[in-house]
Formats: C-alpha cells, structure tokens, sequence
C-alpha cells in the first residue's frame, strides 16, 4: 500500500532536499505528493512554462525509489494572473470582490480562469504524463473550502442564468419551480434572476437550492475541464483524483467523482481553533462518506493529520497515539493510502502553523517515530487488509441537497445539519454495527436497516427505493422533520410526513421548532426505551399513530401524551420515526433494540471504542480503537483467537485497551 | 364587525379556490384582504396592466358574500423594472446596494420609484376605486420593516440635503441647530452633507436624529403620494389604511395616519427566532399605540397571527387558546376588524413556514376550529363591543422622536428603549388600570395619572402641557434620564432635569451610567415601598431634593443614602421621579401607592390575567384574559352579575379561568 | 509645573468665556490645549485662513496668564475638503470608503492630504509662531486612533509598493524575505502587491507584519511633515508634542518621538462602554510606555480623564478621589504636566457624554473641587517632584513589532497581547519595584531584572544585548513561547526556544495552544512556589531542560511531570524561563524570589496599593496610591519620618489608606 507525506520541496533550500529524502526512506514512505501550489514557480509569467524545480525534485524522490503524486495547481492563481486577468476574483455576497494574497481567489465561473487553467494543465499533463514514478495526479486542491463554493459576480450570476436556462427550458417553468408569484418575483427575463446577493430579508428558497446546485455543478464542470486536459496526454496507470473535504459546501462530490479515478480525502479531526477533536463517529461518518462517492470504492487519504493545525490560531494537540489510531481508523473504514500532512512544518506562509511529520527544526522526533512504527506495524499485513471486503449491515442516508436545504433554512436556531445527522448516525457507530452511507443512487438490498436522518429536502427516487426496501421486509429509521419538502425546495401540500405517511403509519398535523433554550421531555413507554427520559430538543413532531404503534410520549405542554416515537410495520418491514432530537442515553437504547430485531450484528463496547471488521484473504480483520485519551477499556474479543500481526502475538476473550491504543487482529473467523 | 383572512389566490390552483372560498363561509369571515405583493402579475411589463386573476378572485369572494380589502404592491417591485431601473435599489450604511430577491427593495427617494408607484396605484383605483364589494384599500405593506426604513444611497442624499434645506432654510441655522463646529464639521454647501454611512467612531448626534425624522417624513411623503392616486379614482365608503408595526423604526405612524381614514396594525405577539411571546404589557402596549395613533380612533388588526411563524427561523408555536386570547385581547383594546394571517401556508417562497388558519395541506384542522370558535362567540355581542366606549385614566408618553434618540445614544450597553419603556408601562398594565398613550398633542384633562419614561429626549409642547396638567392637580410619573435633552438632540445646559427641574422638586448632578454587569441597590424608605429593596440597574440619577420628599435611597458606593426614588408637590398636582431602572416588585408597589393616591382604578389579579372594561350600548363589556399557558387563576369579578354572552352562562363573584382562557362579560354597572 | 485643561471655545458662546476663564483662574490652572479640531473654523474654504476665534480667545486666556498650547486641526478634515478631494478619505479592509461625518477620516498616504496639511501647519505657524504665550505645538491627535492607522485604498496600496521598494530593493529579496514561494504568492511586479484586503482565508503573516510596519511608518512620515512645516516660523521655546494612546496600535510611537521635543499621553483608565477601569498596573504600563517612548524623558498628559467618557455608550463614573489618584500616579511615574479632559461637556457633537472638570450645566460642582484640590496640593512640591530622579531596577520589554506579531498570530483564542504582557509585568508592579519598559536600544545596564514577556517575534540587537546583559550578572524572565519568530515573521529554523536556547539552558520540542475552553495545571517544585498550583492557560511549552533546573511541572495530559518553570545559570546571570500563563498567586510568589535573589527592592504592601519612590533636591519623593474604592489598607512605610507636604502632617511606621487616597510623602532617604 502507498504511505506518504505532502512535501513541498519549493519551500526549503536544495540542500536539504537530499537529508529530507533521507529522512523519508528511514521513515519507510513510498509516495509523496507535490506541485498543488506551484502555479508560479511552472509559469512565472503567462506562457512560459518553467518546469526545472520539480523536476529536480522528483528525479531526486524517485531515484530514492518514492512514487509522486502530482497536483495540478490551480488553488492558486499567481499574482502576475490577478494583475492581468482581475476579473477572475470572486466575490462575496455584499459585492466585496475577494483579493489576492492567500489561496482559492478565483470563481470557477470564470471563461478567463478556465482558459489559463486548461493551459497549465495541458502543459503539466504534457511535461509529467508519462513519467513512469509519477503514478497520478490531484486536480486543484479541497474545491470550495473556506468559502469558495459559491461566488456572486457578474460572471457568476450570468453563467447561473444560462444553468437555469439548461434546467428549465422555459422562464414559466422556472417560474412554476420557483414559486416566484410569491412577492412578485416572477421573471419575464433570463438576465433578471439574480444571484443570491444581500436582501433585507431573505431569498427565496428555491432559487437558492438553485445556486447551491449550480455552484456545485459549476465546480464539477470545471473539475472536468481539468480531467479532459490530463487525459489527451497522460499514460495508461497514472490515476487522477481530487481531495475532497466533506463539509456539507456547495461541492457536490458525488457528480465530480464520476470523473475521478478514485477519490482523496483531506482527514483532519481536530483543525484550528478547536478545543478537541471531533467524536470517533464523527470522524467516522467522513471516511463513510469517502468510501460512498464513488459506492464503495476505496480511496487515499491525501492528507493525514500529524501534528497541531491552524492558521493564526492554533487548535488542539493531537496526543502521542493519535497519528497511529486515526490512521488504523481510515484503513479501517476504506482508506488504501495514507499521505501524511505535510513533511515538515513551513517557516512561512498562512500555514507556518500546519505542524507536520517533522517540526519546522526539521529533526525527527517524537512524531516522525509514531509514523514510523505505524508504517513498520503496517508492512505485514497492509496490502491485504486494504483490499479486505468491507460489509455494511446498516446504512445511513445523506443526501448533499437536503444538507443545502437545511442550511437555508435550519427552522430553530439550534439546529446544526451535521449534529443532527450524527446525532441518528452516532448510535451505530457506537453499537460497532458496520454503516456505510447510502442516497438514492444506493442499492439498499444488503442492509438490515438504513438509517434516514433528517430526511426534510426528500428524494422520489430513494423515497421509492426505499419504499420497496421495507416492503420486502427492510428496517428505516425517520428521525424528525421527514418528508417536508419536495426537491425544488416547495413544502409538500400532502400531510405530514408526506410521501412517508403510508411507510410511517403515522400523520403529523401539529410540530413546534424549539429554540436553543427551549426543550420538552420524551418518556419511553414501551421496550427497551420503556421508562427511559430524554430531553427533547431542536424539534418536536406531534405524532398521531394510525396504523403505527407509539414507542414514546412527550411529557410537557399542550402535547403531552402525544406520540413522539413510533414503530410500524409495512409490508415484510418495519419503520420507525423518532420524531424530536433526543439524547444519547434513549437514542442509544432504542437503537440497540432495533438493530437487535434486525439482526444486526454489534459489539458492545465503551463508547470511545470502535470496532471494524473486514475480511480479506489471510482471514477476518478486526480494527479495534480505543479514541479515549485518557479512559483505558476492557473488551470482549468475539469468539476465538486472534493475532496482532505487528506485534505477533494472540489474544483471546478480553483484551485490554490502553487510551489511544489502536491494533488490527487477524482471525479465522466468518 | 369584519373579521377576516389574508388571502393570496394567486399561490393557488384557481381549481383550488372554490373550496377556499367554501371554508371560508363555513368559517364565517366576511372579508379578506388581497393583493398586496401582486404587482408583477398586475402589470407583467412597464405600462401593460392586467387584472384578470384578481378580478377572478374578487367575483368568487364577493359572490359568496366576503368583502375585500385590497393592497397595492408596492412592497414589492417587480424583476422587470429592477432590471430597468436600478436606480430604485435601497443602499446600506457601507454604500452596499440592496439586491432584487425578496421584498422592500426600494428606496422611497427614488423618482423613478415615486413614477413607477403612482402608475399602478392610479391603475388599480381605476380598475377597482368604484367596485362595491370593494371595502378599502391598504397602502403598501409594513413601510420601513426589516430595516427598509433607512436607506444611504446617493439619491437619498440629495432628499436627505433638500429636506435639511426646507427644515432649516440656512446652512448657518443648521450648522447651529446641529453644533457642527464640534469636530471641524460645519457644511459651506448643502451638498457635502452625508447621510450617516460608515465612519470610524459615530455620526453627529443631531444628524443622526434628523436623519431618522428624514426618513419618516419620507416615507410619510410618499405614503401621501399613494393616497392621492387612490382618491382621485375611488368612491365614497372606500377606505385607506395601512398596517403598521410598531418598532421604534423611523417611521411616523402618526403623520401617516392623518392621511388615512384609519390605521392598521400587524400583530404579531411571537415571531420567527423568538422563543416565546412577547410580554402581555407588551401586546397590549402595541394596542395602545394603535389606538393612539389616529387620537383614540379604533383601527384594524389587518395580519393576525393564527400559526407559528417565520423565514429560516420558525418561532414558539401558539398554543390553543392563543388565537382566541390575542383576538379578545385586541379587540378589548380597541381593534374593530380582525384579519388573519395567512389563509393557509404557501407551499413555497421566503414565507413558507408562515403558518395560517390552514396549514400547507390545506385541511380545516385546530386553529381552523378555533378561529371559527372566535367567530361563533363574537357574533352574539362584536358589534356593539367594537363600539364601547375606552375610557382610560392613565397615560403613558411615547415619542418616537425620543425612541430615535435613544437608538442614537443607549448610553449603557443594557439600555433597550422597548423594554425599558415597558418597564414603566407595565405596572400600569398589571393593576389593570386603563391605559392611553399619550404624546405632545394628546389632551391629558382625562388622566389622573401621566407616566412618562425615559423622557430623554424633551419635547417643550408636551413639558408645557404637563406642568399645566400637574398644576392642576395631575400625577405625573418620571424615569430616570429625563429632560436631558433639547428637540435638536443638544444636551440641555441647565442642571439636570432641566426643564422639569420645578416639577420634579430635585437637582441631579451626577449620575451613572451601569454597563450590563453592574448594578447598585435602591431600597424604599418610606410610604408602600417602604423597605422594599430592588437592583438598580442601567442608569442611577443622584437625586439632590429641593422641594420634593425622598422615596427610596441608594444603598451600595459611594452615593449610598442618596435619593432614588422621590415624590413632589407642584401646583395641585404630584410628581414622581424614579431615578434607576428597578425591578417589577418595587415599581407594582410604588405604582399602588401612586394609583391609590390618585384614585386610579384599578382590579387586583394575578400577573399573567388583564382585564379591560368598555362601555358599550348593551352595558359594560369586562375582558378577562389569562396569559399564563401554564397556570389556572381566580379572580375577583367588579360587584353584580356578568353574563358571558357568547356561553349565555353567568358569573358572581368568583372566576376560575384557565390557561389561556379569554371570556368577555356583560354587566350593568357603571 | 504646567496644570491645564482642554479648552473649546469655539463650543461655547463668547460671552461665557470671561466666565469659564475666572473659574479657570479660580481653579489654578496655568495651561490650556485649543484649536486641535479647529480647521473648518482656521480655513473656512480652501486657501481662506481666519484666526479670529483663536486670536479672541487666545488673547483671553493669556491676559488672564494662562499658557496656550494649540493643536493643529489635521484630524478633522473639513467638509469642503472631502467634497472638493474626495481621495483623501480612508478606506476599509473591505473596500468601503470610510465616509465624511466623525473624524480622523483621512489616509496619511494621500498627497492631495498631505499638501492641504502643509498649507494649514503653515499657515499656523506663521501666525502663532513668535506668540510669547503659546508655548508649543501638538499636531493632530491621537494618530491612527478608532481603526484609523491602517488605510486599504488604491493610494495606501501605491505607498505600500513604494515602501516595500524602498525596503527590499528587489522583488527577488522581497519574495525570499516574505516566503512568497507559499501559496504561489512570488510577485514578479511591484504593483501586483496587495494591502491585505479581504481573503477568504488568511494573508502571508510577512506581509501582514509588513504593512504595520509600513502603516506606522508613513504615520511617522506624516508627523515629520507637520513638524518640518512647524519648525520653519516657530520661535525658540515652543515645544512640538503628540498626544499618543498606546494600544498595539499600527503607529510607532518611538519613532515619531524622535521628531517631537516630548511626547503626550491620553490618559483614559476607564472609556466608553467599560463597567470598571483598567487595572493598576495596566496603567502604570501606559504610564511606563509614555516615559520608555523617549528613553526616560519625562512628557505631558494632554488628556487626562475628569469624569464619565463615551461616544453612545457611557463608562464607569470615576469615583471621588479617582482624580487625584490617576494624577498622583501620572506624575509619579513621569508625568511633567496635566492638562484635564475636558473643561466642560458639550452640549452636541459625538462627544457630548465625554464629562469635563465641568458638566453641561457649566458649573463648578464636585470634580472642579477635586482638580481645585490636587492643584493646592500640588503647589508646594510639584516642580521638585516632576523632576525627580526616576530610577528603575526593573526593565520589562515591549517591542510594537512583538505585538503586532501576536496580532497577526495569536495562536490562541485566549491569547490578548496587551493582557499577557500585563501578566508579567504586573508581579513586578504589586511588589512595587520600579520599573522601566525596556526595548532593543535601551541599555540595560542599570537592572537587576529583566522581564521579557511573550518575547515571540524576535529583536536579534536586543536577544544579543540582553545576553551579554545576562552574561555579566544580570537576570531575565523568559515566558511562554519566546525565540519562536525572525524579524521578518518567519518561525525559526532552530529548535525552541531558537536564539534564546543557550541563555534558557533549556529546549522545547512540543507544545500545546489551549482554547479558552481549555487548562492544565502547574505545580510548583521548588523553591518559593513549591507546591503552589495554578491552572496553566493559554499555551504549555513542554520544557526540556538541558543546564536549567526545573522548580515547576505541568500536572495534567500526556506531558504531566514535564518542566513548566526553569531557571538556568548563564555566564554570571541567572535565566528563567515560565512556561505556560499562569495566575497571579503563583507568579506573584515567583517573582518575590527572583527579586529577592536579584536585591530588587521591593515594598510589600496590599495587591491594591501602589507605591513609587523618585528622588528629588529636596529628598525621597514616596507615592503612596490605593487604588480600590473599597478596601482601607495600612501600610508599613520605609524606615524614618515622612512628611506630606501637601498636609504638613509627618508620618512613621504604619500608615493607613482609605480607599482612594493618594499621598506624596517627602523622606530625607536614600
């Protein structure tokens, strides 16, 4: 498998180069990325190409027997550009045009951009397309993050124009999808619509989905422009892909994938300004997410955090045991390559506090050896746990649009589209039940229950995909706020929940959004949740069973004794709907009763552990990962023997897990 | 009496509208208001006009019975004549250009504007100025809402500088009224005088305050612009109004409604984000200035809340009983029509998640029911209530001048001119005591008792009828930080409280501004408050008594044993000054005290009931409300025998009332 | 020595100024600052000079034998200057234009500003130049106050290239020296360069630092114009000041010095919106700065607070006795004049809450008697005592580069520059030694103890001065996160703490940046703080010590029972190095033995008590300040009798302080 870091050898004298290669090999790496931002340095001024530096650079690296990955650099645009071509800049929803100075000051919207960018890349594909160690190329670098998914220019607001022109055929039409005989916003030309510019109040939420779709697309065309260039001119067996981030932007990853060979995945569980990293399952969704894009293809990290992150404020430090543990955690759940970001910390630049493998002294210390032990662990039985078969019981379903949906319009001022998708998702993880994400492109055939978390901006297709799935005898999971909103963003004119009524066996004729310091209580009055209190937060569905049977009751106000969860049976299956944001403690119970009456197979364990099993060739592998930094854990080990294949030793029933402990056990089991 | 819906035919399948129209007899409503943001589908290119689907609309509702009030649509102009004239765009304070996309995207200044605006109105009262279904008209919607009040563009300045010159007539005069010499501001050129866009620290005070005025006369100016379309074309009987909100925006309710027949009001006791509903007091506060804005004339509730309501944000759900509650509450307090908003929910646009009388799926459900209730029970008696006699015997100042000044300059970072006035207003409210709002023109011969809050801002009109008033024998009610400042936002130069120095019977020559985090303690030493101790927050006067007698003290720093509270003798009449802003037990005693003295009349009850008494034809009409969602109450009814007319029951005595409970009795006293 | 007030007579009519100066008189004063708002009124259109006012009132004031100092008028561009040169406003980091309507609305980088400042200075100086009576100069005020240092326009951005030329010769230099390879930021035209206007991410730090520098710089630039216009007609005698605020802003304070005779200082302990004011020792830092900016030179206090201040939002109210405490501690720690803000409050303008010596009703009350009472005071020993020996055996470092640095990084969300060089600097004050601030060319012979806190962005001059410093006997107080950054911003190559490794015998291979949210702790192990514990914030450096010995250990987290303290042995001198932010009890302890081992004199008194000790022809001058305005203290004074000559009254042994009280006390010590 490919271990490697991101090494920008245009930051450091040449006279490291060699003690850094060196220090690469000691470490054991075999790939290394580079080139992402180095528009200037291979065309220091437009047309003139210079392509010396890398070149020195990767005849050193793969003379030392190190394959390269090279990026395309188009993050950022050099100044000479700015100067020339100013209307590439972006601009903000005031009007603010962005400047030069830091990176991503382009719009993709841009006809200029995408003529100089078609021109770097054709001379890049040219210069490194078949160079036999350069094995692929990353396209750009992380789309959209830091608030470049969506720009309002004049250029923006024209090419919006002409995608809607695409989308709709006919002004009526949009005007139809659109609703715009609401406060008169009705379009009697394509050049009036505007983009999503300041307004007193707010836009329209149609439109706004809208541009949401549009700057997505707008990124996935340009991703492609990108791709066409490299395929004219690279060899067969150099792969192209994109580091994606997974952040709920205006990025719509799925499409862009399908121009991809395989996707990357910039891994960062703890960044600037964070006072500690995000929960294991967190985390965990994001690999979920990965390993979806492209249905279950496996994917590289590109960049693996190994040190404390930020710009000018820097976040939490990650405890010794981290590097290892999160990287075990992205093999685990997909990962097939792991490049560590970066080599070694910069003396300069907005970055200069991204820490990496080695500290800006450039010594090997503490860090480069937690590296170095995981790739040592790793030889052993690498290449066959990547390509161990990953098996999900349990799906969840996310949906990029409805994300945008809830953005535009979260409807309590406690609602976090990401909490509330963990919040449905966390139970699992923390039951060890094997997820994988799934939309409507999934087949939901091998699992046991899909999970459909705020599922608000709904999907006809996955609404009938998954109808047929509980029809022939499948579990779903509702939470709250299902079924609301037809996909140009109108609210259903069905009761509530809609297209899931028959599914849910239940109608919702009343709802309260509840404020931040707002809260009702829900008491479990059946099963395992029988007895069980929780807060109710963020939502409150008032349910009325018809065919449904109630697993819960609100406590308080006016609806107190209504349903709050029910569970109903449909066709061969089951459907529950959870109908407010409720606590661990609940959440985890009812869980635990559902997947047990699905036979979904779990593991009880503390909930910082996490456990993952694959099977591949030399038999059963089982991650297990202790995210504690301070709890130790003792677990049960499923029946058997077990080895650690780095350690070489057995063990079997308990096993005992220091805080960050992270091992991957063989076993001959099914 | 009206009562009716806000109804939008045009967001409906017109295979839709008979069944609307079916609900709404069934319910019971005999008007609706229309057409209010409809202008695109008016005039769907500059100069061509087309009023089929309102005439559509009105031919079904007037058949069947139900009135119209219908709106111009000038709230929202349409895309085509954005994109012809952009002239007509709002500014913000950074010189950022309000964008086409939702609503109020106009400047009032703009000719074009004032062009386009007198074209539709005049085509509208044409069309619809001698149709006899036709009951009225409302003028635009919520003028200066959502921050439209204030606009900074170029087109603005001018205005802005021509009104300056109207108002002033010399720069010489201005540069005086305005103490321009302070920081070298002093204006050789109508024309460099700004409107109050960005600086580094803060705008001249006294511009700020005439810019507010501005921007009032303003909208005041161009509402009367619409009048005049309207009252070339229409009948006699048709009737011009307009809904207001009251929110301390610079918006005149007062001139505007000297140009229509009466005013309109937009209640809204919660609203998107809000958690739960704003105070009784502060209901019925808004009330109160409804009534006062056109001297004690009754008005409309033109948009009644029935639902939770919204944009992104959906607020605190109406609980049952909310609807009734706020309906009585209004009309006790001097509404004479009711019109709900909305008929039902729209499926789509920026309000989507305003809640009406239907939700989005369109069924007769709760709030349906309970609208009809409404309806049912003031059916027996609505007539002859709207037409009772409000006699109150406590006024309470409210100037919006002074408001401006206080937005201007807060002086403590936890001084909130609404709340702060309330603070002083609701004591009043909870002896249920009747209440007027009172300003400079007001006649205060029927008061016994003149609150006066926060009277920062003096106005010499409204002091000299005041000390008349308490010459006479009134009572007069002084806040802390009053009389400090002149009509042209000057701090006055003699001692405070300046000019009601004589009044007030006291000096203060020193004060103190309390940040948020600080506060003194006042404790009472003598009369009702005698040992009541309260916080003393926002501001402490040091009050140095001349002739009046010492209330309360201070007891914390260094002015410990100075007055807080004193009382005075002047003329025939008393005056009392609070010097800090105290909390709700202190001032319900001090206001006890102070009623009792003055033989205000006032009814015992808890906290969360009120009661308001009206003399109508058929007897006296007692509202009994109770706010509290929670808590049941019992209450003391006046001597004799009540009749609840729309139950037919009576009561004696004794009255139990629920959460919620909302009764109106009829009795035969006085 | 001179004691004034800060006249606008052009605020007041003419027949009041007989009056203000008989209470002036009255009051003892001998100074008054005019005119430094004054410009509309000198030159009412462009090129038209008129003294009149100033001639009047200056004639006045110096009849009744009172000293002028006047200001020019440069930070209040007039009104007809903005419209006739609309390109000397400033402009916002967004690209706003900052617009005409308060003050300092100009950009120091503007030509057409600076030949309009030229004309005015000049014409100033003819006129007032050879007055007998006005006895110096101060230009402008307050530079680069309220966010006016920093300018981001097209002419600001012209400058800044020209600077940058100016500095690096070659945009080959400029790219190495800034790290321009980052990002693809390598600028091949000066003119690609930007200010740091709006990224969506962040700017190169070298850049950042840079453009403080130059904003400081062209500041200084500005200064010297108006210096070198004044110089030219001004006679022999008059001063030419600047009444600076020291508030990390982008001015150089030390540089412009060099251009002024002396400098002037602002002294606000409290302002506008803050509930109490700074702390003591925060002031005496200001205090400290002002008497560091020309290298012990004493200096004036042009504005020194008398009441309540604030623009819309009012501060803390100074309590009685705070007048004479902030006065006795100015001129205790350098201060060779006061001149009182404000004689009397205005009744307009955006000041109008800023109280004066005299409030809006213009008569003398309380704070009149206070000044009136320091000034008597005063009268006996005040020239002797200004100019009294000063003498510090405490330097504290502080470098503006150091904190403009940690502004552009602060690394934390905890992290304050101005609160933790307060951190370290304050021990040193409530132990009462006499302190200097010390940077890069302060020789540093005279101390005992050098404090050198948050020493991040190094001075190479001042690491090797302050190592031969240590070298020959002398000791530093390192604290967290020092050596850490090149004069040009970039991390250092070396280990931690990089040039400082040698000097703290120690290095630092991790460390940690804590959120707000987060703490570790300390413990004491030896010596003085031998188990005292205090919460670590802010930042832990994981100390390795290689010569020091540790006397502190972190207690929490991977690292517990690494060395936090460390105190090393360098050549004769004694190094320690602190390292994570500790509380006061712990430092306090620390530094008793540091001072102790180092023969600091210290005066242990309460944390609220300041004393300061200058020796004068006529003995040992002892300030004696309680700064709490509640607590009594007694103190136990130096040996022998001391005398207040303010009282007659002697005093030995203890002394006791009632909160507030401020006393000289003359002793015949050494």
């Amino acid at each position: 498998m490919y271990i490697g870091v991101d090494y920008y050898p245009e930051q450091w004298p040449k006279n490291r180069w060699p003690e850094d290669v060196r220090l690469m090999k000691e470490l054991g790496i075999n790939v290394v990325r580079i080139a992402e931002f180095g528009w200037q340095l291979m065309e220091p001024e437009e047309g003139v190409f210079d392509f010396s530096l890398y070149d020195e650079a990767i005849d050193l690296l793969t003379k030392n027997g190190i394959k390269v990955v090279i990026g395309t650099p188009t993050a950022t645009p050099p100044a000479w550009m700015v100067q020339k071509y100013p209307d590439i800049l972006p601009t903000d929803p005031n009007g603010v045009t962005i400047s030069f100075g830091a990176r991503r000051h382009y719009t993709v919207n841009s006809r200029t951009y995408q003529e100089q960018t078609k021109k770097i890349v054709t001379e890049m594909a040219k210069k490194y397309g078949q160079h036999p160690d350069i094995i692929g190329w990353q396209t750009d670098n992380e789309y959209g993050h830091e608030k470049s998914d969506r720009s309002y220019g004049d250029e923006d607001r024209r090419e919006f124009q002409a995608w809607l022109k695409g989308k709709y055929g006919s002004l009526q039409e949009l005007n139809e999808q659109w609703g715009t005989v609401f406060w008169s916003q009705t379009y009697t030309d394509w050049s009036q619509i505007p983009v999503p510019r300041k307004v007193y109040q707010e836009h329209n939420p149609s439109l706004l989905l809208d541009f949401d779709r549009f700057c997505a697309d707008a990124y996935t065309k340009y991703n492609k422009l990108q791709v066409d260039c490299l395929k004219k001119y690279i060899r067969e067996g150099q792969f192209i892909t994109h580091n994606f981030v997974y952040t709920d932007l205006a990025i719509n990853q799925w499409d862009m994938a399908k121009d991809l060979d395989f996707i990357s995945f910039d891994n960062y569980p703890v960044w600037g300004g964070l006072a500690e990293p995000i929960t294991p399952a967190a985390i965990a969704t994001q690999h979920d997410l990965c390993r979806a894009t492209k249905h279950g293809k496996g994917y590289w990290v590109m960049e693996e955090l190994s040190g404390a992150q930020g710009w000018s404020k820097i976040g939490y430090l990650p405890r010794p045991g981290h590097i290892k543990l999160w990287t075990y955690q992205a093999i685990s759940r997909g990962a097939e390559a792991i490049v560590y970001f970066r080599w070694r910390a910069a003396h300069f630049g907005t970055e200069e506090f991204c820490h990496g493998v080695l500290d800006h002294d450039g010594k090997p210390k503490r860090k480069y050896n937690e590296v170095k032990e995981v790739i040592e662990s790793l030889s052993t039985f690498g290449d066959d746990w990547i390509e161990a078969d990953y098996s999900a019981e349990v799906g969840a379903y996310y949906d990029l649009e409805n994300a945008w949906a809830w953005q535009i319009q979260p409807q309590s001022d406690a609602f976090i589209h990401r909490e509330e998708f963990l919040r449905f998702y966390t139970p699992a993880h923390k039951l060890n039940a094997m997820t994988d994400i799934v939309n409507k492109d999934s087949s939901l055939d091998q699992y046991k229950v899909v999970i459909v978390p705020i599922y608000f901006l709904t999907n006809p297709q996955f609404t009938e995909k998954l109808t047929e799935y509980v029809k022939n005898g499948g579990t779903a999971v509702f939470s709250y706020r299902s079924g609301v909103k037809l996909p140009n963003n109108f609210v259903t004119g069905q009761s509530l929940p809609g297209a899931l009524t028959d599914l849910a066996g239940i109608q919702i004729h009343e709802y309260e959004s509840l404020q931040s310091t707002q809260q009702n209580t829900v008491r479990g009055t059946k099963g395992a949740i029988e007895g069980i209190q929780s807060p109710a937060k963020i939502w409150c569905d008032l349910i009325e069973p018809t065919t449904a049977e109630v697993l819960a009751e609100y406590e308080d106000c006016f609806y107190e004794g209504t349903a709050a969860i029910t569970k109903n049976s449909f066709g061969k299956g089951t459907v529950y709907y959870i109908g407010s944001a409720l606590n661990e403690e609940l959440l985890d119970s009812l869980y635990q009763e559902i997947f047990k009456e699905a036979s979904v197979e779990t593991v009880s364990t503390p909930d910082s552990v996490e456990i993952v099993k694959r099977t591949g060739k030399k038999g059963v592998y089982l991650s297990v990962m202790n995210h504690s930094t301070e709890e130790a854990s003792v677990i049960h080990l499923p029946e058997g023997k077990w080895k650690d294949p780095a350690a070489g030793t057995y063990y079997e029933g308990k096993l005992e897990l220091k805080p960050l402990a992270a091992l991957v056990l063989i076993g001959q089991h099914s």
